[in-house]
């Protein structure tokens, strides 16, 4: 099995991180992809920044020459899996759901830590429309952006064991989501400071989209997720 | 004051249309300027193409040469809103929250009759994500696709007077929404045909955009719609 | 076009400062005319007051002798808009509700601060049955009566702008609604000391008032509002 | 002890026929003095005549000259009862609320049969107010006015049956409450033709208020149902 | 009439205390039995102790030899209500639902003050299936264990005014409920303390359940709480 | 790894089949342990007997001799998840929640065809508990118990394919949940008549336990679903 992973942003070397924790939860026989997008952000801390990684993934996937079963939305709190639900017929998991799905198998009440509070309500609004926001105890942030979480690894971990100690001490929350594609690597630290089960988005995606592979699941096309009907689309495939 | 007009879609009689139906409401003094996009599909019924309709109207919008006072995402149940929030000082209305928010202000629920099936759940969600759904009787779908509109006129009417009722009838809805930018010239019939009142999102957009320019209000920049940081953003602006 | 603006109270003073800032806002060729209810509390700060109130404001809008286009229910939390919606043509917009529909324009979430404490809960009720609730991070009290606000100004701006803050800081809030019908002066100042935009209720309600005008809508008569039926009522027309 | 069971409506017979039908149901020892409001609506079927009604409750509780334990309001899904609970230090128990919380108990979702379709919405707000709406399957109209009840009660019996028996079999009720004061006399024919209980909602206050006063409770005065504070109100108590 | 009320625990002298309580209130002629399970833990503080209740409690009720009109569930927060109302014929009333609604009568918001932090989801999980989740401003933990109660009620007192302190400053609650089925004699100290409503349990499920027998209504049998199909069940009636 | 498929009911030839539909979807290396509880009904349609599961299942798991590394609770809507989750320390994953977490992947609203009427509450509780209800569209009944299905499957398909097609048609399902533990061998046949992808819980449980074994991740134990304190247990572990 094939499953691809897709960065939202432009940063070869955090596309390599997310396909290595992808890696670790893999079955034997699946092979990871990672997939970096050709245009955008280096980093995605925003919705202008998110849109335009919804596309620039939607055109990084329907370009890859390769047969592939499934693919994973590696940005937390991003826009963009409905569009590859309608363009793909394998299925398609967003990190953010994946995490808060996890999460609710382990404990009462989840919280996420995320990087930048400006993605906070993000991340909180993709929670709401996935309807796995009901026993989300809160999402926080560390205050960190995305690249400082590679650049300043040690500072990363206090900030974000800082929130994650809080969620649990004052929010109630059981477990912990890391709230960012690339800090599966902190997961072993938090956990030993905060005593609760870390779910990493990267990861839990892997598990459920081999399980609907195995399963011969995949995306609906009944109504929301039909494939797009034929028109003329200016512009599309992208000539950058 | 200007304001523009932003059509989601390429087809230029269709933003000619959203323009007209604008400038009946406007003020004297308010000068409405209708923008298509230089890309994406020429009509907007699905995910995948409301998520390209996002970055072709920030691409549209920010080229713009001239200075303008508000926007209106003239695109109903689409995506984008939010990230023309971050790249802009203005005010920034979507046609779909415009709808909504009049309505509440004249009956006890509302309903929205829309095109195609497959766009209700997009407008669903995009209500819910602006909190104005709870007073949201139903949306219903007339099965007609965006552009059949224009083409059939008679049919279109007959397929949403159809449903107006019903939704009146059923689900207890006492104002239609008409959900797609191009049906602000079927108000009048559907208004005779069902005795409640009939609110465009365009119209109801221009209205609240004037208002909001002339109370000296715009976004707010302390979180979530913040101007995005300042980074490496690669195929930004686009060269199509 | 002619507006009649409300005021709940039967203190004089308040009414004209009320009408004058909705003046502010409204448009060349606008009337506006305050209305003082003919009895009542001098301020509504709990449900008996805001109950006579609602009566009071029917009574003195159903005696207004000249044609009017629309009606501005002035009183921030208070009960009534129902009633007149029943009994006229015109459209009828509460403050509190145009507040809260303006705010949700201009950033995620809003908080209002208001009075005192005890006219919170009515406040959240009527936004919890307006549906405006959602995106409601708090209602916050300064503590200060409402006659407080003309008698003592400063101390006004200080604790509302006390609360204006902690509802930015610690509730998220990116919009502060002045949660009272004569706070319009204090805008400027708030907005100064907090950064985010301010909404007032009566200026919105104006410009809300307005565009239902200019778009020729008014409440919907088929269910909810529909005029009341022909009976025996005693004691009404008031004569007091 | 002494329980006042206020009308809402000035028609006399129905006062005879709620108070009656709470004699029914008090225990020994239990004085039921029935309430009919000086002025008002002969009945209640909108918003206009039910914020008339809380009035003219308020006035005529506060001018019953002997002292008394408990107040209910028997009006269902009418304004008022958060005045009457400042103005009094004894229980206050709305017969809406109390059909609701009674029905609660004996079925997973019960439903109201209520009298004119324009009520329903009145008796939505008030269980949605009162947080008691989340088991609520639905509000129904037998399409008759309050005062057809008495004047044909037969075709009452049978449009009421007809609705009860829709909410059992389509909206899943397993409970019926009668959505009106005066429906008492109906309940037997109602149960015997759905075979679901049937909750009056005067019976049930009354059984709520006495349990209420023999626990020693009463309204609770910190915040939302403080005593008014002193202050000038014209016009006040009525001078009718 | 007869009222069993049923201790979660095997614990006697909780029991007494329990039916003690209840007899506080009942009315003459109003007969309560306490019954005490076979088996099960002395205390309830979780899932498994309170699933084991669940079916100790209704062993015990079904073994009950003599005639009852009523049966009240005394164990805060625990499963097993739903299983006794399917196995009877007259009204079941589980003591969280009766004092939640119990509150509701009597202040805008309430809180619940219980013993271990543990079992604060367990009452929030129930408040949220009985659909009485609405107007609760928190559930709040004093840290006791359940049998600390009786053998610290010094300490027990302190630890319960503090958190309803709280509960009142900060959460807004206005009416506490005491979250546990021996709390009743803490009644009189924490009202004192709080200056405000203090609600039992226990005894507000004797005053409902004496009211649904006076109204002469029991658990609907249509569907949910239908009597169990006749079938082959292994183990049941428990031989201990 | 060895995974245990507890059977919520006495019936062996179920259990049989429930864990041969768990073994179609396992990875290589993993062992599916099927388990039958020693006492119990044959089938569990109601609280009682899903009471009387959550126990037996419960001791059947504590008395399992060897180790094991998770848990699923294979009974649809049945209480007693969160008591294994106090009681073990590996995951345990209920297969109501697994398959309405799956079927959250593969479209935008799911629906749940069940057995009997009477157990669609339970099931509707046991996903609002969970959290996970915000997408269901509905839950549907075939009308058929339990043991008929393996009794009856030419019956059991027809039933089970009207109600997933009126799901599809009129509540825009867009993905059907099997609600029972043995109605996986239905799948293709409702697959093949509806167009939409059929969820089985089993199936999904098994790939959602292997990937949080995986993963590493098991039950938090920091509040809700800590370990039970030491105390005296009357009767526990079981003789039956």
């Amino acid at each position: 099995m094939r499953i691809l992973v897709a960065n939202v942003n432009t940063t070869l070397s955090m596309t390599d991180a997310i396909a290595e924790s992808a890696r670790d939860v893999a079955s034997p026989g699946t092979e990871i992809v990672g997939i970096t997008p050709r245009f955008g952000a280096d980093s995605c801390e925003g919705n202008f920044e998110s849109y335009l990684a919804a596309i620039a993934v939607m055109d990084a996937i329907t370009s890859y020459p390769e047969p592939f079963d499934a693919v994973i939305q590696a940005g937390y709190g991003e826009h963009g899996r409905e569009g590859l639900q309608e363009l793909l017929d394998v299925p398609v998991v967003d990190i953010t759901e994946a995490a808060a799905s996890t999460a609710m198998y382990l404990g009462h009440k989840y919280s996420v830590v995320t990087t930048l509070d400006r993605t906070v309500p993000l991340i909180e609004d993709r929670l709401k429309l996935a309807g796995l926001d009901a026993r989300c105890a809160s999402v926080r942030a560390s205050g960190l952006g995305v690249l400082e979480l590679e650049s300043d690894p040690e500072r990363a971990v206090e900030a974000i064991v800082h929130q994650a100690r809080e969620a649990v001490e004052n929010d109630h929350a059981e477990v912990i989501c890391l709230g960012c594609g690339g800090m599966a690597e902190l997961e072993e630290k938090v956990r030993a400071a905060t005593g609760v089960p870390i779910v990493d988005g990267v990861r839990s995606a892997v598990t459920i989209a081999e399980g609907l592979v195995r399963m011969g699941l995949s995306t609906s096309k009944v109504r929301t997720y039909a494939t797009p009907r034929v028109k003329k689309v200016i512009g599309w495939p992208f000539k950058l």
